[in-house]
């Protein structure tokens, strides 16, 4: 596992692998790993010859008021997870050699940036596709990993490989849960024990939105939503962002259920902003 | 010579040539060829294994009130000019192809797009960023050969190529002038017989100022700037849209002549705007 910290050295061994007809995974992760993290990893690991892990706690797509200084960070403990597991390569830059004095450029994806994550956190997914791409560039993957807990992320990255035409295919992980629904999240560690109690509730209520979809032939996404919304206010240290039933290619909200569609959620667990979703398709 | 049409194949045979070793030269043209963009393929051809012309009418960096529709196209003329030359390949796309229904993401660049010609034309350099992205994805050259007449888009391409991290380099080739001192430009042919006998006046201001700058040890900029106004303003033809005097590097406005500096301006011959500069180095 060879350990590479300057975007000049990852150049050049992208390029000699790519001459010497390597197929390259990337893992864009901002550390901190959990099971999910580990399971996008060995998938890249059994569908590619070389795995490039990143690991960069991207400051451009956190807000001003965001949890940037104190989102978790545990090198050590990483690094001692992925000995394990054995990628090719971990891509470790810091700050500075990603973002220099003077960094101007951003990639900007449009309308669909600024819906369902995007509006409680403008400019966020403007800084996760610039950073990607900055990824791409550097590593040259032909195969790039990313979990379904993100599911706004994956389809905003499959918009910017298609738009901007990269050879890059953007592999969506399944999400990775604890034993209760939780979606694992580095930011479960913000909660306090009784909020880790409370945090099932996202999944649950997917689970029930999952249900009325499932067992109505044709049914209102906003009597859908109201269901959802009237379960999770049930919970005393719930304050719910969004509800959203949309479609899974473009997010458009839908009205009436048409196969496939995603239910995806934000809600707040005390101070902690938790998100979650499910792919709703015919049984 | 092989044509290629769609971004599919094109990609399939980049990835090919550079599993080969190949090294792939890009030169990216909006058609309509004069001797300028034929040096710049001669230039990629000398310093590359393969060399890929793209000829495509980018609708994006034209502002809703320019040229777009009326913009030279001469493909029949560009092929047959190109057969001579003899690259490689001809890149080829239409506007479905690269801008398909729904495209939405761009590619932004900041301050540096909104000084110069991009005060002028808001939106110009985003696009013209945003289609240089695609190229350069689509293709994967390892060498960009751009024209100094358009000076301002070479600084904010090797700004792309450093803030994005392509590994590209962005060679800028001489800007080729006509027996008057006239630079090159496709927009030429918009100059009835009056105007044409009045746009060599761009060139000999520029060399006005250049002739100033080295026979004075230390000068002002603004005084500078004045005599070439005075001397552009003689003509009853030109209107002038700006004069400046910048950095080479950062296009920083000078005060004081700091060497080497560019001299850079926009003028309108009747209602064809020219752009022309010239950059001045210590002798």
């Amino acid at each position: 596992m060879q350990i590479i910290r300057t975007i000049k050295d990852m150049q050049v061994l992208s390029r000699k692998l790519r001459a010497g007809h390597k197929t390259i995974g990337i893992v864009p992760t901002m550390g901190a790993f959990h099971e999910g993290h580990l399971s996008l990893i060995r998938s890249s690991k059994n569908e590619n010859d070389i795995t490039v892990v990143t690991i960069f706690v991207n400051p451009i797509q956190f807000g001003p008021s965001e949890d940037f200084s104190k989102y978790p960070r545990d090198i050590e403990g990483d690094l001692s997870k992925l000995s394990s597991l054995g990628p090719d390569i971990v891509f470790l830059p810091d700050d500075k050699e990603m973002y220099p004095n003077g960094f101007a450029a951003a990639v900007n994806i449009g309308s669909i940036g600024g819906i369902l994550c995007g509006a409680a956190r403008p400019g966020h997914f403007n800084g996760v596709a610039t950073v990607v791409v900055k990824l791409f560039n550097i590593v040259m993957p032909d195969n790039g990993y990313f979990g379904q807990k993100d599911f706004q992320q994956t389809v905003i990255l499959k918009k910017i490989v298609t738009d901007l035409d990269y050879n890059v295919n953007i592999i969506v992980c399944p999400t990775v849960r604890e034993h209760d629904g939780l979606a694992m999240s580095s930011r479960n560690t913000y909660l306090d024990h009784e909020e880790r109690k409370a945090a099932p509730i996202l999944y649950k209520a997917l689970k029930l939105g999952e249900e009325f979809i499932l067992s109505n032939s044709e049914v209102d996404a906003s009597y859908i939503k109201e269901q959802i919304k009237k379960y999770i206010i049930s919970e005393p240290l719930a304050n719910i962002d969004y509800i959203e039933i949309v479609s899974v290619t473009h997010l458009d909200k839908v009205v009436k259920i048409d196969f496939p569609v995603a239910i995806c959620i934000a809600v707040k667990i005390g101070k902690t902003r938790l998100i979650d979703n499910i792919i709703v398709d015919r049984k």
